[in-house]
């Protein structure tokens, strides 16, 4: 295998599939990146069995040359090494060759690099993935939609099915739904699925934030493969593999409560830095946690205290208030966490009294919605 | 106690004075950030004991009125909470009360939090400085200064007075040096000292750091005031104490060599790219050891070895190469640093041999002397 390649390139393809690396892996030739030269560009894989990135570097993209391959073949090596010497090369071209017993040669300018590299032979292989049910959305908004819902998600692995976002695809809308049994986060949005057939997955927590990680902001489209037991994400030159989890995903739905007793309607940003505000002193035996009370005049109170250090109380300004009056505690994380999900803009909160779940709405987007669980405190 | 004061003037001066407070202190006052408020304007004071720091908004500064004093009086803050909270105050405009029983009130807006207060006559006095032996240099210089040498400082406590730098004033020039007895770093610089009268003394290299980063980047005068057991730097509004390092500094004069039997003249920026990449390599059992070898030719080989990943070799090109072969081992950290330390240009290592003791030195600039023990693995 031989081939030279501009260094930037390089540097991009082994960050992006660097980041499916763990160094906790038990399987040693994980520890590696595997590139594969062939007639028609370089591929380079990373994986920790949960996730996999392949990023393909073609010969040629808009009548530039990228790679120059002198010598197709295939190496593994350790990523840790190879990902910290590539950032560091001198010389904006890089030529990589593989010399007997598998030695790897990187010059780049007067540095030369000797890396001792594994078969790709004994690289596991990818998943192989039947596209049949494939349906695309735009980066921009799929960037969007994990980062609204996975903040939800369990960390603790006692029910690991919540540790993922359930994708529930019915008739040609794609609902996410992120828990950890005491809020929730759903976002829902129209696509086209080239079947008509219902599809449902719940995809690891962990394996959205490094896809949302790797994506740019670009409105291009990703297109999306669904199996029994993985996801597959394809965008521009990028593969991005997830296995689902298993297990049934429990029935929100009924969580949400269809009515409401008191609503409330205010600015989403003036709320978020009032309960910001009150988090400073919200360190009682109840950790975290924020008094809200309606007031006469269309306004609310926020207040909390820490014994000893003292307390903090604010009236927040609302367009309206309607219905019985109010006294709630809830976690001030988990209200600033659902409140940075909504868009800027004016917001509904609908309780049904102190002890039930409440939700929060944005009053001009009827596909965002979140769901919090109140503390009893009052 | 009672003020009305605009709240970015607050959050500077509460930021700064943080920097002396530490969350592990045992005198549980110093948790605590002291304000007074007299008819001049504010004192703002934070401690550990070993670094204190004051600072002071004036209540008028160039015509604008900073802080309106409504009653003088003091009150002791904790500081984790009242920093947090400065910083996330809804408006420009902050109001400030102290009433029975030192419970503080703070509003801003529509928020309003109360605080319970310490004893302000319970906070330890800061030390009485004598200002007879005063000099002054400038702040960006200062900073320079404190960046080229504090980072050789020892980090073990075997050694208590190696975590300083050693300031040494003697016929008008002010010499820092730090060492943790595997390298050293000097700098020196004219100062104008009112006595003629010698000044040593050991500063801790925790002090100098926290110093820098309160200090700003003008070319404004720092009044430097030395005692038996303290400094003190007064700049601008802000009074900066640490105590002294007590025992004696080691003689490290007769460490640098005199003579030299290979000289080397390069680029500092090539050798120091060149010895960052070979460190990537500088993992085998004497950890971040490169080694350097002379070359024909006005060039030196830079290689390194990690056993089971593999190695890397590099020829730096040099201005000029005098005086015997040489191959030589050293820490690429130590060299990094010493490295970074100098200023942009050519630097002449002048070696004595593969066990001496080797000196880096700008070829323009006399002022910066940094020194290295070599590693024995040639």
């Amino acid at each position: 295998m031989k081939f030279i390649i501009q260094r930037n390139h390089l540097v991009d393809s082994v960050q992006d599939v660097m980041k499916a690396v763990s160094s906790r892996t038990t399987i040693p030739i994980l520890t590696g990146i595997k590139i594969v030269a062939s007639e028609e560009g370089l591929t380079f894989t990373g994986s920790d069995s949960d996730i996999s990135i392949e990023s393909f570097i073609p010969k040629e993209e808009a009548g530039d040359e990228l790679v120059e391959i002198k010598e197709t073949g295939g190496i593994v090596l350790n990523a840790k090494f190879f990902g910290e010497i590539v950032k560091k090369l001198p010389m904006d071209t890089v030529e990589f060759e593989v010399v007997n017993h598998r030695q790897t040669i990187i010059k780049s300018g007067k540095a030369e690099f000797n890396l001792n590299g594994l078969d790709p032979d004994e690289y596991p292989h990818l998943p192989q993935i039947a596209e049949d049910k494939t349906f695309t959305i735009a980066t921009d908004l799929l960037k969007s939609l994990i980062r609204q819902t996975v903040f939800a998600v369990s960390t603790s692995e006692t029910r690991p099915i919540l540790t993922g976002v359930n994708w529930q695809i019915e008739n040609g809308l794609l609902v996410c739904t992120g828990t950890d049994s005491h809020r929730l986060a759903r976002r829902s949005v129209p696509i086209t699925l080239d079947d008509s057939e219902n599809v449902q997955a719940v995809i690891p927590g962990k394996s959205l934030l490094e896809l949302s990680k790797i994506l740019d902001d670009s409105n291009d489209l990703v297109e999306i493969v669904i199996t029994e037991n993985q996801i597959l994400f394809k965008s521009k030159h990028l593969l991005f593999f997830s296995r689902l989890l298993e297990g049934n995903y429990p029935d929100t739905s009924r969580l949400i409560p269809q009515e409401s007793k008191t609503d409330i309607t205010l600015h989403v940003k003036d709320f978020l830095h009032s309960i910001d505000r009150a988090s400073l002193l919200a360190r009682g035996e109840r950790n975290n946690v924020v008094k809200l009370a309606t007031l006469e005049g269309n306004s609310v109170e926020i207040s909390s205290t820490t014994p000893e250090i003292g307390n903090v109380v604010e009236q927040v300004q609302c367009e309206s208030i309607t219905g019985e009056e109010l006294k709630i505690s809830f976690s001030a994380k988990y209200m600033m966490d659902a409140l940075k999900a909504l868009e800027d803009g004016d917001i509904v909160i609908s309780f049904t009294g102190a002890m039930r779940p409440f939700i929060i709405r944005s009053v001009n987007d009827e596909s965002i919605l979140q769901l919090i669980l109140p503390v009893r405190t009052f």
